[in-house]
């Protein structure tokens, strides 16, 4: 049995709330003892970490869907690990599990926690680590059942999602290709576009980063995108980036569309007001529907969505693409790729090989 | 029979379309012979009319619900009237109707039109001539269905709805009250929140034009108003005005809130961009619904909301409020009191006696 006691743990805690993008000052690294294994524990050594969007979030202040990550605490993080200690019948060293694991090398997981931080063994038979933390961990979740519950798409409609090259827009494309939808993307770059449309078999996908012709705004050029792509109008928008594609997107709707409210990347770093829709009485016009998705709310179907879409994965139908980043101490640095844009695929952090 | 031919029928019709409020300079009277009345055809002489916020989107161009009123048309109007020359055996000269009657003194139905116009024969034992403008009118069928279909408020839950005294508020407090919901109502000035409190049995009325505390703004006052007079949040919020209003109330809502978009009176005139609501994030921590009502959708079951609180207004369980203005010609100046907040009740055009 290992000694956990002496084993020493690396964690990036919150110092301060950022105001903007987050800085390298808004962080502490840290390390202390792994501390002592209780009967009932687990302790899982951290292989992989989920950064998100999210993450953004949880970082301010004031009343969300969870608490804020308080100043001194190990920033939240979802991930994927290996039990290297366990005082818990369920859980064996060597099983493989994704939790609440935090940005630190080593969770140590009371009896009490377990429940709290979703601690679930994961089968690599069924996925690739990194596949758990993006088609079937979070991003995956909130992607499956914000389209299909929310946005309740009907074969021939028109569904038009932003972030299309993310975690969560990749899984909404995917799946509503094989519903049977028409499936246009909304992304930044070529080669993101590229990849939903020759791999992930999107329809279509707009470059909203693309140069605009003279004499016309990027948005104008996002609009006619949409005109070009969408003959049908669109019928469900699934939304991860609010701002102008938002209010670009709602012009187009129609009648009883659905707006999944997912995220807003455009907005998080904001340090002036958020930018609301100005196209909101689209919803009047067109009987439309905007609707907030926050994907706890569905754990009890987890194992749903991930049985359907391991079988999508297994026989082709389902591709997924990860970004992976090594080391715990870039992860500063790496989360801001999500803000930037600069991310391809799940943004994840490889915190340890094995 | 009336020799309809020779008749003189006074209408006020689109000179331009305004940018922000409209003028005089917008309109022109006209005067013309009634025409002749065709087999199959009804001719209605107006009584009064219904003078509605939505009448200011129908002087725009562009997409809309429903096509903008042309240059040189007759402006669109619902209203009631009597018939006073029939040559459709469904219609007989006596008979009391509400029809899109057109800001004028006189519409001659043709067979043909006779669908569209939605023309129905009313009974003043059910409601009077200015109820059926109102509760019984296309308001009253907006508050209903927009309440009921869309919000689906439940026994118990608080139900906020702004331009509370207004024709669709009225309605939309006094359903919800009449459900077992606590309803707080926004309105302008005093008159108005003792009148929705007192008269109508709201629990209580925010008076957003009241003067805010030294170093307060308006919004933080309506803010507070919404904290103390909804202690369990906003589980429903029909929304007729839009603006900061619609943002203030967003930062109150609860878990799976309704939000109802009716329309945004307080956007209607701008000359600048919509402001979207910024505080539409709260849909997605709330996992809350936004959502916009069109009343024309519900036509086929008009007749059972009618039903139903014509006999609210007979047992006494509702009251309705009109403002009467006497005068086809006072319409351009009249219809701008719906636009300064200046009518209190449902605004009606009173254009003949009898």
């Amino acid at each position: 049995m290992t000694t956990t006691a002496t084993l020493v743990n690396h964690q990036i805690r919150l110092a301060s709330r950022p105001v903007g993008l987050p800085t390298r000052a808004n962080w502490n690294v840290t390390s202390e003892p792994v501390g002592t294994l209780e009967d009932g524990g687990v302790l899982v050594k951290t292989l992989a970490l989920s950064l998100d969007p999210a993450m953004r979030g949880w970082m301010n202040e004031g009343k969300s869907y969870i608490p804020p990550v308080g100043i001194d605490e190990v920033m939240r993080a979802g991930g994927v690990g290996v039990v290297v200690a366990s005082k818990n019948p369920s859980f064996a060293v060597g099983d493989h599990v994704n939790a609440g694991l935090g940005v630190q090398e080593y969770c140590l997981i009371s009896s009490a926690q377990i429940k709290r931080s979703g601690l679930i063994k994961i089968d690599l038979n069924v996925g690739s680590l990194t596949q758990w933390l993006n088609v079937l961990g979070m991003p995956g979740m909130t992607g499956y059942f914000g389209l299909m519950d929310v946005g309740q798409p009907v074969a021939g409609e028109t569904v038009v999602v932003s972030g299309a090259a993310g975690a969560v827009g990749q899984t909404v494309g995917q799946m509503a290709k094989i519903k049977g939808c028409r499936v246009v993307g909304i992304a930044g770059g070529e080669a993101k576009c590229d990849w939903v449309v020759n791999e992930l078999g999107f329809d279509a996908c707009i470059d909203y980063k693309a140069a605009a012709p003279e004499g016309v705004t990027r948005w104008d050029a996002v609009r006619e995108g949409l005109k070009q792509h969408c003959p049908k109008g669109v019928d469900v928008y699934f939304d991860n980036v609010g701002g102008d594609i938002l209010d670009t997107v709602l012009a187009r709707i129609n009648l009883r569309a659905r707006i999944i409210i997912c995220g807003a990347i455009s907005q998080y770093n904001n340090t002036t007001a958020v930018k609301g829709p100005a196209n909101y009485l689209s919803l009047l016009v067109n009987r439309a529907r905007m609707e907030g998705i926050v994907v706890f709310d569905y754990a009890d179907r987890y194992h749903l969505a991930v049985a359907e879409m391991a079988g999508y994965l297994k026989d082709g139908r389902m591709k997924s693409k990860e970004d992976v980043v090594v080391g715990l101490n870039t992860f500063p640095e790496t989360l801001l790729k999500l803000f930037n844009g600069e991310n391809f695929g799940k943004l994840v952090l490889q915190v340890a090989e094995s």
